[in-house]
């Protein structure tokens, strides 16, 4: 049996005894991780510190190197989002619905784990221990397959998270990683249907596409943010400037940045010459359509192609484009956008509701920056990721996601007439 | 283009059309469907008509023949089913959940249609007009592929039912079939990832492998019911053997009833020799372990293989085996059950409850059929089907499976410090 089997089967038979774990058990468990990740310090930023030499010598960027890198106070950051985790409320057992059928059976849908969890994810090594803090608070066991950059911090934070979780009474395979950072093993991961009720991808664009392509697990997409911020000619102008600054600018390198901006033709020579200074000034590159060009604002402007409408930077870079109104910029928003986060600068009712209503993505905003899409600032307390599907779950992820439900019935001898 | 993506495209567009439908514009479209079924029954009984001749010249057996014919009475009870579901609640616009963030925003995460929805379905033609009815009422367009053996069937109806919903006002495009039966037009269909939403297909294990292991597009599994009974040594044994033969012979080919007897080794002696000469009487052939054939209570008991234990039948048919106690029986539902329904038939509560929390399934009975598993008996007031998967529903969906939800988000300015 090859590996990647073998931590399936092993994780199908911990979830059967962690779906019936009680709330005290895994909160408990959640604290032991917790304080496990401190205690053994010494070890993981050794592991941690094998990762940086190895990726310095690869000559790997210096963003990337920042994600990567872990760090006493960043550890104790990480423990105390899996304390944080253990304080929120347990959905498992919420009576989701039920009722009593005309035959006398009472019926109720209760709210029960996933099963197995596995999660494929690139650069950063806290994803380890919040995706298995997460799984373990929802009853899930989580197979763990971290990138080959990481692959010595993932591998040691599993080992210290995995023996927290089984000396507090959870079963020794609730927390398991892929020790092989080969393409055959994420593949594999992705063929146990049956085994694994549930892939996360976590990454880049080309991750997720390899999973939705060729998983036969089902898969939650998750991350691509091709955003947009979108000033209609009713816009408070000095309001839009603000929002796409903050849009673009404060983190671009997050899902929920803009990437594009729409401005309507009625307005966009008011509003563009001193934004798209700003921006430029603040090292944004631009691309742009002609009318846009043609303001001269900002020298150096490209030409925006039908590939940079449908590009998500994850950068200072943006595109911009002058649209005649309402129904080109929502038109526009839903061919390329990816079903994340769009946002309209707007004082009009009528466009308001129109935006928010034919607009297609798992969040939608009004005079307000993209950049709140976001477990936490939406007040699930934590989050897995964010679905850019409309299968399961939609936006930001946090517990519930992790969860199924299931029938309970119970009855005094009914047959079917 | 080839017709299936541009059936895609075009359903893509009119999905965007259907989501800012009004409930009333949606519900009033739904009865003009089944005013249309009965006025043009000429046209579509007399395509039933060539269906069931081709079917018969190729000697298809009587059980799938009844399933493939349209009768007048038949299109009446379709047509009455959809007049019943366009009376039922509008699920679209129902605040899932808000709150106004510390910031001011305030957000409301709202139900909206999927999108774009595909049934590939095999034998009955009432399916078209059940799934036809379904995604219109939840604001999805929907692209039906039925099997070859209705094609002239399922063709025409959608034809009539498309006609009517587009003269009530809908967009041309809201329901559509496609024309090739093909195994290759149904594969594309399954690599449309980004144009359709989710694909849902029902009929046999076959058509589910194959759409699990081969669509891009999220697939909802339905249907298979490899579902057990398992009487407890402490079960009232005349209510077990009156649940037995209702779950196994009420209606042995659809998807809940049961196919497997469980029985615990301190009552088999007493409960099996007369209900297995009942079922025999019943025309129940029966497969079996050592101990249950070696009370030799009926002529001819083959010895169930590892192969019986995972089989769903369909038939009068079902696998005996004589389990040591409670244990034994979850592990063996769980290992060889298809988590549809499975139920306990016992008198002890500890028994009841570790049975409902233990076994992995959609639905969990104690003293009850497992026929009861179903989308009307369950109260969702209509059907399309039964998901035996964890992610997004469990269990019978009724209308809230043919729906996502979206976050709206109403500010004054806010950016993110």
């Amino acid at each position: 049996m090859s590996e990647v089997r073998k931590l399936a089967e092993q994780a199908r038979e911990a979830a059967g005894v962690l779906a019936i774990t009680s709330t005290d058990q895994r909160n408990l468990a959640l604290v032991a991780m917790a304080d496990a990740l401190v205690a053994r310090e010494g070890e993981i930023l050794a592991a941690n510190r094998a990762d940086m030499d190895a990726a310095r010598e690869k000559g790997v960027a210096d963003g990337i190197l920042d994600r990567l890198e872990l760090t006493s106070a960043r550890l104790r950051a990480i423990s105390e989002a899996l304390k944080a985790v253990s304080l929120l409320g347990d959905p498992l057992g919420e009576v989701v619905s039920g009722h009593t059928l005309p035959n006398g059976i009472e019926l109720t849908q209760v709210r029960v784990p996933l099963g197995v969890v596995a999660m494929i994810y690139e650069a950063r090594p806290n994803v380890t221990a919040d995706a298995a803090g997460l799984c373990i608070k929802t009853g899930n066991a989580v197979i763990l397959r971290g990138g080959s950059l990481a692959v010595n911090s993932n591998l040691t934070m599993t080992r210290v998270l995995a023996e927290a979780a089984h000396a507090a009474g959870l079963p020794r395979c609730a927390i398991q990683a892929v020790e092989s950072t080969e393409h055959a093993a994420a593949a594999e991961l992705m063929s146990l249907h049956g085994l694994i009720d549930v892939l996360i991808p976590r990454g880049g664009a080309g991750l997720i596409k390899s999973c939705v392509e060729n998983s036969k697990v089902p898969v939650i997409e998750t991350g691509t943010g091709n955003c947009h911020i979108y000033i209609h000619q009713a816009a408070d102008l000095e309001m839009a400037r603000r929002i796409v600054v903050n849009a673009k600018c404060q983190r671009p390198s997050v899902c929920n940045a803009a990437e594009s901006l729409l401005v309507d033709e009625a307005v966009y020579r008011k509003v563009l010459p001193a934004l798209l200074a700003e921006l430029s000034t603040d090292g944004v590159a631009l691309v742009a359509d002609e009318k846009t060009r043609a303001l001269d604002a900002v020298d150096g402007i490209e030409a925006a192609t039908k590939e940079d409408w449908g590009t998500e930077y994850h950068d200072l870079k943006m595109s911009v484009k002058v649209v005649a109104g309402l129904d080109e910029a929502i038109a526009h928003i839903n061919t390329y956008g990816t079903m994340h986060s769009e946002a309209i600068v707007t004082e009009d009712y009528a466009a308001s509701r129109r935006f928010l209503h034919e607009v297609d993505a798992a969040a939608v905003y009004v005079n307000a920056s993209t950049r709140f899409t976001d477990g936490e600032v939406f007040g699930l307390g934590a989050e897995i990721g964010i679905s850019t599907q409309k299968l399961h779950a939609r936006g930001p992820m946090g517990l519930e996601a992790l969860t199924s439900t299931k029938h309970l019935l119970m009855g005094s001898g009914q047959i079917r007439e």
